[in-house]
């Protein structure tokens, strides 16, 4: 998607340890229109795949989800990465390790929001080691729910985890795929 | 609003320890279309006030503040509730105490995307005893920036946070006060 590669050539900085800092427009702050207008592409992506809910995990994703999610007229529903003390023990639970934070996570849903019935879309910003894919891909598994596919705003396509999920079987999406990315040389894309 | 009232009325759930419980379509499983609705009475209460930026907190606020945002064609920035690895050193950092998790949390926000150029109105899903809401006022003071007020959609009225901000003079609609609640009379609205 132009719109969104040219916002990242513009905005995104390229900072040590391959992180591709995107905090201006996508997971800090967040560029409303321009997340609107994600949010109409996927849904021109997967309006014929009978979705009937969206599933992310907190924090960054939850945006973009919800301005996707009024497209399909679906709900959307957020894994949580911690257990919090009202969330109920009724719960489908994966497990996640996170690069930038560099810890591990449990990431749990409801089972009263995730079932057999459901047609699932999954939605996130950032597509690198696909770790948390594969863990929302796990509880959608768990829940005995079909998953039409995933729908990401960025891939680090070099590293690997679109690849990982796409040998899978699932169908991704992504609107920008960087190729490659130094300071010296800037972004390129697939 | 009649509408919000009326949802948490059948599908709010009242828990031991003074919990309302509504993840089935505010903070777990989002309704997104209610949530639009929502936004769009945001929008009508604030339209006139020059907002230019919409501030929240992570998680379960920024749904609902994306979905507002749109109506204002205005950047949504969430406060995160811990220093990632990626997120600068550049920071503005208020203290919080989390009734439901049972812990105190930094909330910060990147100085680059706050300041005193901002009109920003502060969106949150709910208000009960306002520390989260204050930690978001006290941002917006140390950055310079004007809070022209505050959304809820939920507001437990009886537990007095809304009021301590009222009186701080930060003007605050709740689309949904509760008055009283408990498992034996149900809930009581404003």
């Amino acid at each position: 998607m132009e719109l969104l590669e040219r916002t990242i050539s513009n905005e995104g900085k390229i900072l040590d340890g391959d992180i591709l800092k995107v905090d201006g427009f996508l997971n800090h702050r967040m560029d409303v229109d321009l997340l609107c207008k994600l949010g109409e592409e996927f849904y021109r992506l997967f309006a014929d795949c009978g979705v009937n809910k969206i599933l992310t995990i907190e924090a960054s994703g939850i945006g973009i989800a919800c301005l996707t999610a009024q497209f399909f007229h679906c709900p959307v529903l957020f894994a949580k990465k911690s257990k919090s003390s009202n969330v109920g023990s009724d719960l489908l639970v994966s497990r996640l390790h996170s690069y930038t934070h560099n810890s591990d996570h449990d990431v749990i849903v409801s089972k009263r929001y995730l079932d057999e019935k459901d047609c699932v879309l999954i939605i996130d910003d950032f597509l690198a080691n696909g770790s948390a894919l594969n863990a929302l891909i796990d509880l959608c598994g768990q829940a005995g729910a079909t998953v039409v596919g995933a729908g990401v705003a960025i891939e680090k396509a070099y590293q690997g985890g679109g690849d990982l999920i796409r040998s899978m079987g699932v169908r991704v999406e992504a609107l920008a795929r960087v190729a490659s990315m130094s300071v010296a040389d800037g972004i390129r894309f697939c």
